[in-house]
């Protein structure tokens, strides 16, 4: 009986995308939802071998192609602690820029904010956190410490008029503290809110959340932010990454972060997940009835490049199902 | 800064699942869920190498030991069929029955009903199809043919006071047809309900459905089923399977299928999702406040089992990331 299943199904591989299967919308989510892709930053920055400058050039090029509105393409941050994104300047002036779409960076300093400008980055982005261990232990300073040293950051970009997006971090729980408030949480984002950043990302930076908890730290955090400046950053490091972000969908929200070929795998338990992919994002999206601009086929093909291009499996399961040689 | 973080990350591995992570309840949700573990049959059916009797026996003593009220063993089917599961009957006989947990197997006609019974089975199950391609090409016979054979079955079953479970595959999605309408699942649901099964499981047998749809078919199917007798079974095969288990909880279902270790990887895309792991449906679950009784950490010990005997990677997230050896 199985056998003749599976026989049968062979035949229908890769048709499976164009195939028609119902999308059905749902009342109370938005009609679209603008994806974030963070492949090129988050994704590659705890690659232990160096990624060609070409490599990761072509990547974001093929990403341009795909319709994403925004491509997070490196960090200006010392060579020192992320030696993986030293050449965000060559990587910068090599890109192909497509109209319309925004090509961001992290920028932790007014220093790295400088060097950006210089690039000519579309925007760039901030990275705090709602747990005081996480931020001594990332970035070395306290919350308020950072808050501080964000509105140097803040100040200065208001003056190129350049936009600010701000990261938090730990929203959903730390791996030093453990649970989180989402009270915590909502006193950060409203702070990095009012420094000036334009968009605030909710980064369940350890994938520990359930669909529970991110629907309370929606409903507390929207209190303190309008809910149209909120963005969540799933990790799917414990399988809950798209419930999270469909629990975040039915609460409002319309930004969502997401990495190619869910690049970016957990360094710190071999073989396990770091970001949520986008391909799986987007079929999500697409099943919803919630336009992405994205064309799933493109970006595939994009994921699947810089998958072979470092040598590892795509973290995405649309495109393991669709691609029988990934 | 990256390289900082993962450090420190190292030294809470395997402390995740004990550290205290915030359970959020919703409103809505079911406070109890029942979960049947199908890994010995559907997760192991189409495993192209024999495995071991004994290691099927060992495989569902570790399950029972777990706290999991339900396993489906084994499959009363032609070994012509289905060569993996031609021990049925020894591995009934072997297993060490905890008392409160049900033994299911499948049993697709009188004949493997009587096997079943004679194997001291505590209940069985019925396989039927939403789409009329697929039960064609998997059991050789339209849905109105197999519902006149499944009937020979409750009769007897019946009689012999044993209850019997009903599965209803493809219901949001066709491998041939491509979409089927939740009208028409519905209509197989009350056939096979109003014919004696006394719970109806719904299967994305090929993992293509999104939330929306999801929520489209509850809706529909529990205009012919009472909701407290449908279950979901939700195939990983796009990642969508536990944001899809989310929008049925939603609806009120209570039952949920699914696989440890995520036994069942999808045999016509090499390295592809089958079957939901348990695993990470039982922390979904426990971050929901939903109780389940089942024991997480005794769980990822029998799928790691399973996992090791069988030569394959765990399926499960939450075993790869509280596991670093696996």
């Amino acid at each position: 009986m199985a056998a003749r299943i599976f026989s049968s199904f062979c035949s229908t591989l890769g048709k499976r995308l164009s195939r028609s299967y119902a999308q059905v919308g749902m009342a109370g989510l938005p009609s679209f939802v603008k994806i974030v892709e963070v492949g090129p930053r988050d994704g590659l920055q705890n690659e232990k071998n160096i990624v060609p400058t070409s490599v990761k050039v072509e990547f974001v090029n093929k990403l341009s192609e795909t319709g994403l509105p925004v491509i997070e393409v490196t960090s200006f941050v010392s060579p020192k602690w992320v030696p993986q994104m030293a050449d965000h300047n060559e990587v910068m002036a090599a890109i192909n820029r497509k109209p319309g779409v925004v090509y961001t960076a992290l920028t932790p300093n007014v220093k790295g904010l400088e060097s950006a400008m210089a690039a000519r980055v579309s925007e760039v982005a901030i990275f705090g956190a709602a747990s005081e261990t996480f931020s001594k232990k990332n970035i070395n300073c306290s919350i308020e410490e950072s808050l501080q040293r964000f509105q140097g950051v803040l100040t200065k970009a208001k003056e190129a008029n350049l936009k600010v997006r701000g990261y938090v971090s730990c929203v959903l729980g730390c791996p030093y503290e453990g649970d989180v408030k989402a009270e915590k949480v909502a006193e950060v984002a409203k702070r990095m809110y009012d420094l000036g950043c334009y968009e605030i990302s909710l980064g369940d930076t350890i994938g520990v959340g359930t669909p529970g908890g991110m629907r309370n730290l929606i409903s507390t955090v929207s209190r303190e932010v309008p809910i149209d400046h909120l963005a969540v950053h799933c990790h799917d490091t414990y399988g809950q990454a798209l419930a999270n972000i469909f629990a975040a969908l039915q609460m409002g929200v319309s930004v969502v972060d997401s990495s190619s070929a869910g690049l970016g795998g957990c360094p710190y338990a071999r073989g396990a997940s770091g970001n949520v992919s986008t391909e799986d994002v987007v079929y999500m999206m697409n099943g919803l009835a919630i336009r992405t601009g994205v064309d799933i086929h493109k970006l595939i093909e994009a994921g699947q490049y810089i998958s072979n291009a470092i040598g590892r499996k795509t973290g995405s399961k649309v495109a393991q199902a669709t691609h029988s040689s990934l």
